[in-house]
């Protein structure tokens, strides 16, 4: 349903069916969550064809509304969709979800980027590599070969920033308790990502976020796992 | 109300008025939150005479059942006192506030603790202080006073790691939104400790940390902002 009516911009690889932004993965989940289908138009670094004037994805176009930033995207799905399943829970939830997403910002993004800024490189378009690279760069304070070179340092250390994410998956099935909740879809995002574009394992078998992963992976029908993958 | 029924063991220093810990802030904001009382009972690192056999603070009493562990107190009155305002809102807002309460423990506690280690030493009582020195500095891998030294240093890096509490209290004046919650007692607990213990200002007047430490103060009739501090 809405299908002709919903339009969701989000970043793809050279290959254009690679969708690998962690922000636009919150996107696709949330959708799915709601059961609202949308047509998904690639756009790439550089671009400049967002509606809105919007320099950033997801951008999603709803009936003529352009909405942009995730977490605004999904609010407004909350909002619009709410005969759909709750993204958020009450109004609590929504402010403990906002912590869980500039967690995931501020705290998980960086920590898996590096091991897999140079994996992305090799994903994003020819066109777009000197824009993504310089700007990459600047905020790495190095090369992204270099960068990815210290992963065995930085994995160790990524492991245990997520451990409040590990925390609570260990003893629930969900950030959002018994079922996925927008919190999930965020964090998700960020394993989602490094998974389409690197081989680095950023988990552990036996590590509850593996689990967790597996599950988010496997909500449905497998619709994150069955996402095109770079290797 | 239900005083002669509820004892809660807490932290004390030498001077018993000193209840700085930030696990047992958790639960006498809690217990404020559902307007119940209770009998608060002074604790010193290395007494044997918890209830249960319990080895830490807090523990809580409450008409014979012993429960230990801050969230499992929070989630009992939850739920025992489901009468008084709700601590954690609906399924959703428990699972995310768990990971709020991580976040507390495995972030911002130890960015908090070695600028005011050396303060709650001075605070302890002189027959715990060789217990607490000991298993502190174990912790900290250095002396209590030379942690205390890098305050030039582990401020910033402590201020920076609020990131995710302060992105949050910049959008809304709670982290249960408008309305105070659990997840903002926990957070609220370290501030608490050093504010209590230390003469350190952890946070700038500019901070929207600082203005939702301001807010928590206030709550209650001024609750925590009337409680002894060492200084």
């Amino acid at each position: 349903m809405y299908e002709d009516m919903i339009e969701l911009y989000e970043l793809a690889g050279a290959d254009p069916d690679l969708r690998f932004s962690p922000y636009c993965w919150r996107i696709r989940m949330a959708l799915a969550h709601k059961g609202v289908s949308a047509r998904y138009i690639p756009w790439h670094f550089g671009d400049k064809r967002l509606p809105g004037g919007h320099g950033r994805v997801p951008v999603l176009v709803d009936d003529g509304e352009v909405i942009a930033d995730s977490t605004a995207i999904a609010l407004h799905l909350e909002e619009k969709y709410a005969d759909g399943p709750s993204l958020f829970g009450d109004v609590t939830s929504v402010a403990h979800a906002r912590f869980i997403i500039s967690w995931t910002d501020a705290v998980l993004h960086p920590v898996v980027f590096p091991m897999i800024g140079a994996d992305i490189l090799k994903v994003v378009k020819p066109g777009a590599q000197a824009y993504y690279r310089e700007t990459r760069e600047k905020r790495l304070g190095t090369t992204l070969e270099q960068a990815a070179s210290a992963v065995d340092e930085t994995l160790p250390a990524a492991r245990a920033a997520m451990t409040p994410l590990r925390d609570v998956v260990a003893a629930a099935a969900f950030l959002g308790g018994d079922e996925p909740s927008y919190a999930d879809y965020a964090a998700f995002g960020a394993f989602q990502w490094a998974r389409i574009v690197s081989p680095t394992e950023l988990l552990e078998p036996d590590d509850p976020v593996y689990a967790w992963r597996e599950r988010m992976l496997e909500l449905f029908d497998g619709y994150a796992a069955e996402a095109p993958t770079a290797n």
